[in-house]
């Protein structure tokens, strides 16, 4: 019996967007390979944990090779794809074999962050979109107590004890809910010459309301909880200076040496070798089957892609990743069998964010929830779709013990992330 | 009321030693400043389970503030100390104030890798003492199977599905034991081109029997699990050459990418700046009371320490440094309320050492056992040693998963360990 030459379908990405994309290729006579810079599928859901020592990397994040190991016609390449030749249908990537070819393309790369124009920023406020940035969001966070509890300066301590969010999307509302939380708790009677508790935490967000993708009610709810928990909130103004001891909101100078970055995206880089339309932020602007026009084998989908449905936007957000990727590999598995491809339809989940300890907002179809009984709502759902059952195990066990005991057990620094004293700030008030 | 200036301890590490140390002078009337250039007290006897990504950094570490917390007369300093001044009696820092004043001094730093001369060895044999090395070798662990599932050239994918363990004390015996479970189970499934079943463990010993500081019986046992593991020993011969793709072990060339090194110990460098009779391989020979000849107030513990009772060495196990740091504590504590001081007597708690899954050897007092009993011994002993409760239920947890699946969920690679491809070697087998 020979062998038939089935078409190659490549995935670039291992995200929500490349995994469901590969998983609906399931049954397809297709031969795939998965490409990805890391080997692990993120639940970046939960990174904002992950960077405030609350879980452990490994809480969230599985092998990718793990993930599809009963999947028998995927196999995964730990490489960056580099650049994609959409005429010759190759993508280059950053081992050997240099050049991998494809009959399809499941573009799925995700994106990074935005600086609108200011990438020297970067290095002051780092975002959360990695294990690895979330590792340095934890060194920042947990230096920034280190270094107040030696200061002898009340003007530079006073800078050290501030940490200043910029956007309030999810991201940011959930980063900025954290943080008094332990800081008034867990940090406490840890050290002796500074009070934690008052630590000062500001969210700063351009738009007028914090969570301006959510229902007005919501911001509105989401706001009185971070109020309550000591959030400083400016806004209505964007930052206009970031250095290494103080960021500018509006008029305001506000001396602080800790600035997280959750205020904008950008599409990853390598979209730009298509030489195809990308929108402001890089994204790619896709056909309503999600393919690249004049490119029918070439589909983008998840946080790379620009959807727009009805005049609407799908949001950056998990479900549409999941539901994108999910049909990019369904209309491949049609192409292959010569049957036309239909239009994406996306299926709102709804909005979630979490406040704190115990306090979320959500909107669920028609129902909105706030306090504690959308805690539980988001809650049951993060861990529905947290993969793998040692997972949802060991997060249940470290929220459990975290919320019982206000401790947060993942707080460490390695010494190869010493010295950074060469990065310590000199705090001069003016 | 005034207050009364109360003398100065400074303990210099916050391992076994270190933490004993501190402990021990709860009560004294002293204040103690701990010193560590990591903000963790780590469990060093699981670091192996960290290396193979079967446990998380945080199951095995703790922050030492917080293991200190209640102890009011301690305080803890994020800083690495870079020598000593015996007679000023100061510590230089390398963070501000750089200079720290003592009454009395713990100096308990620990222990390198010793290379024998070979420091440029090094880069191509990790060892395993800190979570940094731990992740270091679980990255060239891990990546050495991604680039066999890469390669074509069959004599390289060999060599890249080879590791050699340079050194058989426990920590050698039980990085190579692991290893073939790991290769014959969790990852078997998860690739395409390669059988990672046929993945070559070599352990290498230059004495002429695996854990030579045990009984021989139990090196025996210990040898022959081993062998039924498919571990090859070389016993008897000193490793001579290493190079990116092969070891040199007596006239033999393995070729071989992956090499973890688990052979010597050194004494931590700050030593040397004490200007004391250090032994050959760097430690501070002490009196019988752990204080250093004609420095009183100089207490040197743990795997910095030599100690000889009686014509022989106590090793440099955790039970050593436990019992040595509490002794310290005492000594000053005594010191302090004019009482003399009294010689250290070591307690010798046993040896155990892990073999793959669910094989052990254990010397506990008369009592030798090996096999499954042996593995329950030294997990109930390693369990109950394990400090902090969240630790000890999580690891339970991890170990019951690992051992009823034969998963290793912990096996994460971030982009900023990519690109390594500089570091992949040519291997052209003569």
């Amino acid at each position: 019996m020979g062998s038939v030459v089935r078409p190659r379908v490549v995935i670039i990405g291992g995200g929500f967007g490349g995994v469901a994309a590969a998983r609906a290729l399931r049954d397809a006579p297709v031969d795939i390979t998965l490409v990805d810079r890391t080997n692990h599928h993120l639940f970046q859901p939960l990174l904002y944990q992950v960077a405030t020592a609350g879980l452990s990397p490994g809480d969230i994040a599985v092998p990718i090779r793990w993930l599809l190991r009963r999947q028998r016609n995927v196999e995964v390449l730990l490489a960056e794809a580099l650049a994609i030749d959409p005429v010759a249908r190759s993508v280059l990537l950053d081992v050997e074999p240099n050049t991998l070819r494809y009959d399809y393309l499941v573009l799925a790369a995700g994106a990074r962050h935005a600086y609108f124009g200011r990438d020297d920023w970067a290095p002051l406020a780092p975002g959360l979109k990695t294990l690895a940035d979330a590792a340095e969001l934890r060194k920042r966070f947990l230096l920034s107590f280190e270094r107040a509890e030696r200061t002898a300066d009340p003007v530079e301590r006073a800078a050290l004890q501030t940490i200043v969010v910029v956007g309030a999307g999810p991201t940011g509302v959930e980063l900025a809910g954290i943080i008094p939380e332990i800081t008034h708790t867990a940090l406490r009677r840890e050290f002796r010459h500074i009070d934690t508790a008052k630590t000062r935490v500001v969210l700063v967000e351009a738009g007028s309301r914090v969570l301006p993708a959510f229902d007005p009610a919501l911001s509105d709810a989401a706001a009185r909880s971070l109020r309550a928990l000591g959030v400083e909130l400016r806004l209505g103004a964007p930052v206009t200076a970031i250095t290494p001891y103080s960021v500018t909101v509006g008029g305001e100078l506000i001396p602080a040496t800790t600035v997280f970055w959750a205020a904008g995206n950008a599409g990853a880089p390598v979209a730009r070798s298509l030489s195809v339309p990308l929108d402001r932020a890089g994204r790619v602007i896709v056909e309503p089957d999600l393919s690249v026009a004049g490119h029918p084998e070439l589909f983008v989908v998840g946080d790379l892609a620009h959807v727009e449905i009805g005049g609407a936007l799908v949001p950056g957000v998990a479900p549409g990743a999941n539901q994108g990727g999910a049909h990019a590999g369904r209309m491949i598995a049609q192409r292959v069998r010569g049957a036309p491809t239909s239009p994406f339809v996306y299926h709102h989940k709804g909005d979630l964010a979490t406040i704190g300890r115990h306090k979320a907002v959500a909107a669920l179809g028609p129902i909105k929830l706030s306090g504690l009984i959308a805690w539980w709502a988001w809650l049951f759902i993060h861990l529905l779709y947290l993969v793998g059952f040692r997972n949802r195990v060991s997060v249940l066990l470290q929220w459990g013990y975290a919320y019982l005991t206000f401790q947060r057990g993942v707080r460490l620094l390695s010494a190869p992330t010493l010295p950074m004293e060469d990065a310590v700030p000199q705090v001069n008030a003016a």
